[in-house]
């Protein structure tokens, strides 16, 4: 599948598909997921020999240990796919809500009502479990998808997407709900991108050179799932134990995801006290720390200095910068600058510079007390999630399933005219 | 202001204006809404004077009667603007509220907080009004607002613009919050298009050059309002009485609005019997008929013959295409391929006739018994609006005060960390 021809005709079919899957039934719906589930874990032999080939590219390739982990498929990670799709399944299907009643003083009643967005497209790098993930939550939410994976994880998402298209078979979803746009040049995705006439929606999952071309070349709205450059600032007044414990999780737990922490930011009036034994035990888990003159001056050794470029950059990587901070303004305005409104947190025991944080830094999601890690669907309590968006317009934050739907307006009269 | 330089400076200062509104009080925003409404009538004499250029150029440029209609100002049209500007400020600030609360079972208290977008980037061709409607609703919804109005009601949007932004000096409101493109050249726009660093939306009302230019230019999100191609169908099951006032109604009481109707469409069942007396009307009323081949078999003089292009065509005037369809499925259709997914009325007494329309027209407003032209915030009861989206993310249908927000989430914990 590459050639222009083909993807249009993609397109066109995913159109059609999506106009009978909005008239197909929550129960069909669910029916459909639970048999994907029950392929994927049936198929997880084949998986893993196709996954190995991207294993094997991408040793050879020598890819980063962080994006080697997120490569990986084993059985618990093809069971935890299975599982996210049994999940969605079992939430509430959001088409059909009624959000917003009004009556009108002429009578006119109107409703709000949930419906599916149409064809959605979503274009991403490495993990293989997004691809099923989106999946389950497009079908659920009514949407035919379009999915083009990266080049790293080509053959896991083939066969992924193999399994589950052969899970449609004879179901009440038509099987060209579901496309996967195999080609590995980025023309392909060129293409796809001017077909406003068939595609609702552009989801672009990546890091700046996607998301750049996206944005340059994109007829179709777009819902930027950017990048994470997450920051945890220690302030003057945190708790510095739980400071600890956090700025750990946040960068140690799994640092190849876009929700792990990539600077710290410590207040001056602390530095001095938290940043000996916090340095100390990120480099005791293999974290390699940049950081800023102040930081240099407080550990002599072992710290390399960071550059400029350090502070906006998402290492996916134990790789941590570090800068001292002259206190809450210095902390919002260097991540108003540096981050890319994703996810940040501050600690503190002062309710007044807490809430400053919360209002002045423009991210999606804010943290008090907490490890940024939290920024994830299931977290949230929403289920599975299609991503993380950095946008403001549509979708913020956790994407899932209210996200993929619009709306329309219903109007119910009985004869008024506007005077 | 044209180059590229003062459009950059200008983008510049609304960013940094922004984050200033952010924080300004509801209270400080209704005092500066209240005070800008009493100045537009305080000077209604020297806008009417402006808007007489415009008008004289209008007359010259030969504009049909509904343009000119759209673009005259006399003081009842600007006591209205002042109106809407009162309302506004009596409007709920959206700003703040606490749309969800989400408490997690490891104890994170999760709060999803609507807030200013930021930077809002208006480009819309003719209404003055439109100039003072979206700076009202901009500044309470706390966002700065760049506009660029249509080269036809220039001396217009230049006088209301500036009576407005002085009625910001000495108010809590800085003047960089709100901005006009004077220049009438495209290539400013362009320019525009491309700061997605500072502007954070963009919303074009307007025709299809207008709407293509902007989706082919912009890196910044768009919001279309586009063309209202808007129908009618009286259904075989509709009360042919009601059909004729919700259809004449729908064309002729204010045709220069994009809610009017663009085509009717009849039943076969019923056309024989519907159309004579309608089309008399009509006609009557000074509309121009264009009918469908079967329609000229009905009526057998004074319809002109309807081409294809008509059925795509929004005239903004007093001309009506009248197509006769075979059932409830031909309607539809024809409203799916030649709509403009923005209002279309279904006249019936059939409920499953109504439900099975509702369910399959793919607009923002469908109405059962009632005229198209209720399409408008004021009359869906949000107060003013900035336009009606005929997009389908984020605002769809009448975009009010709630559409020009956003939400970030804060997340308040006492030490979580992932497991």
């Amino acid at each position: 599948m590459g050639s222009e021809n083909q993807i249009i005709k993609m397109a066109q079919a995913a159109k059609k598909a999506s106009s009978q899957l909005s008239n197909v039934s929550t129960e069909e719906k669910n029916k459909v997921l639970r048999k994907m589930a029950e392929d994927l874990v049936a198929h997880s032999g084949y998986l893993m020999k196709e996954n190995k080939k991207d294993l094997q590219a991408a040793a050879r390739n020598r890819l980063s240990k962080a994006m080697i982990d997120r490569l990986t498929l084993d059985e618990k990670r093809i069971t935890d796919m299975a599982k996210c799709l049994l999940d969605t399944a079992n939430l509430k299907d959001p088409v059909g809500e009624v959000m917003q009643t009004i009556e009108r003083p002429n009578g006119l009643l109107i409703k709000k009502v949930r419906t599916p967005i149409g064809v959605i497209g979503i274009i991403y790098e490495s993990r293989p479990n997004v691809t099923s993930d989106c999946i389950g939550l497009c079908l659920k939410s009514g949407n035919a998808v379009i999915l083009k994976g990266g080049k790293e994880s080509l053959y896991s998402n083939k066969a992924i997407f193999k399994i589950l298209r052969d899970s449609l078979k004879g179901s009440a979803v038509p099987q060209d709900a579901i496309h996967l746009l195999s080609s590995t040049d980025r023309q392909a995705v060129h293409i796809l991108l001017g077909l406003d006439r068939y595609v609702d929606l552009i989801i672009p999952r990546g890091g700046e050179g996607l998301i750049e071309f996206v944005a340059k070349h994109s007829r179709i709205s777009v819902i930027k799932h950017y990048k994470g450059i997450c920051h945890v600032y220690v302030n003057d007044k945190a708790n510095l134990e739980m400071a600890r414990k956090i700025c750990y999780n946040a960068k140690v737990q799994r640092p190849g995801v876009c929700n792990a922490m990539e600077t710290m930011l410590v207040d001056r009036g602390v530095a001095e006290k938290f940043l000996p034994l916090m340095i100390a035990e990120l480099q005791k888990a293999g974290v390699e720390i940049r950081g800023c003159p102040v930081t240099r001056q407080i550990i002599k050794s072992g710290v390399k200095r960071a550059i400029e470029k350090d502070w906006d950059t998402e290492y996916l990587d134990l790789i941590l910068s570090v800068k001292v901070v002259d206190d809450l303004k210095g902390a919002i305005d260097h991540i108003n600058v540096h981050g890319s409104h994703h996810s940040d947190a501050i600690v503190t025991e002062d309710q007044v510079q807490a809430e400053k944080f919360l209002k002045s830094v423009d991210s999606a999601c804010l943290y008090v007390n907490a490890s940024t890690r939290f920024t994830d669907g299931y977290e949230f309590g929403f289920g599975a999630e299609v991503g993380i968006s950095t946008d403001k317009l549509h979708a913020r934050g956790p994407m899932a399933l209210e996200e993929l739907t619009t709306y329309k307006y219903l109007v119910y009269g009985q004869g008024q005219i506007r005077q």
